[in-house]
């Protein structure tokens, strides 16, 4: 069973690891100093961002969830965005990921926000059976301008 | 054609009416003082909100676009979410919408933002059919927890 | 009932308005010189283009439909591509576009086409439901670069 | 790195392979004459028909594409329709199919076609995680009569 904790300066090995896989899944290049730059601000919890960190036995990160709490117009409350949503290939099928989402639905609770919300693509099935699991599907589809 | 320009304090009756449109059309109820606070907020501009409106010829706000610029895991630019957009039914079919997307994207890179997005019903062929136009699809579709 | 015939030259008054309306349809703007490329070639029958246009008792069009056959690499016979079906909004509910397909299936066998396949908005309720009546709808979405 | 070439005459037994392995992906069956017409079309260039073939290091074809330009009604530019896009398995994440896609693109331009388009499995999330990267998903579903 993984171990959930607040991502901290020192997991920078850990986490950029986690981040390329989550990168290559997305087939997606970003510049090393935008990567480390969301790092630093992911450990700062600056501007509503956080990051959590899975561990495994050893202590060796395992997976990731990068989050940006920000306002909304419909609650005083602010919502949780999961931008980014990561488990190692070797440590599927041991639900690091359900653990990591309901560790990222404490934490925004924590921080005020009466909602989590992330995007997954339609066609992503391993990933939508576990969601369909812990949270609920919409009916709504994201445009990009 | 409509005239697109920041929410301010004194649009209070206009927006109302608009807003309260928008809930019906999502069958949704708000408390009233959380719909004030809400128009306070995207007046003032702060935490990233703001608001946009469209007026017709005579002055009379005919839609709305209300949006949070908030900061992504992916960049160092902040994103623009556009988390609701309306338009008074009988102004419909005469580009307010598309106007006021218009105007988002550019205040949205005015606040910084590298992109703008937003969530629609899958199945709302009349919002998508302009979205279609201006915009790109994507295959994301939203979970909430 | 609807009277189905192939496209011919003094059409073109009854094709131009209904090619205006299918392109506010999909908010779309189209030079006047390619609407008129595109009717000449219609007519002509070039290129493997063809148009067939559906008349009302008074012989006014009330619909029409814009194919191109090609070949493909699945078959020796060629494939028609319906690229464009639309029909009068004051001439829904009357069976018009059912009678546009089925014209459409008769001239592509006519052409040689084992198959005629065309895009529809996944999100277009009112057409769907017509075309899941007859024809079959696949597994496939649509990509464009 | 692939190099990417248009099919040859004496590419029959590397594209032969590829073709069987794409078939079988569809599980689907065509007779024999059938693909050897197919082949012959795409290396005569004939009816607007062209293949590319990606070559491995060693000058062993490792995927292909088969293209077919048509006009279109929508412009006087034609279009070019991908219809079969193919990497060998053991070929795969090695951008192959990027590449083919990419030289896909600038072989329709040089026919002087405006867009490249194909169909593709909603479910097929392998390759659409590709297809997200490079070009557009778009709101079509394909129907077939």
């Amino acid at each position: 069973m993984a171990t959930i904790r607040r991502l901290a300066r020192g997991d920078w090995d850990d986490w950029r690891a986690l981040w390329a896989g989550y990168l290559a899944f997305y087939r997606a290049e970003l510049r090393d100093e935008t990567s480390a730059a969301t790092f630093d601000r992911l450990c700062a919890g600056a501007d509503g961002m956080f990051g959590l960190l899975a561990l495994d036995d050893a202590g060796r990160g395992i997976g990731m969830a990068n989050c940006v709490v920000h306002p909304t117009t419909w609650s005083r409350q602010p919502k949780c965005y999961l931008e980014d949503l990561f488990v190692a290939p070797s440590s599927r099928g041991h639900d690091v990921g359900r653990a990591l989402l309901e560790a990222v639905k404490q934490a925004g609770t924590e921080r005020g926000a009466g909602q989590v919300y992330w995007h997954t693509q339609q066609y992503n099935g391993r990933a939508r059976s576990l969601y369909d699991q812990v949270a609920r599907p919409t009916s709504f589809v994201v445009y990009e301008m």
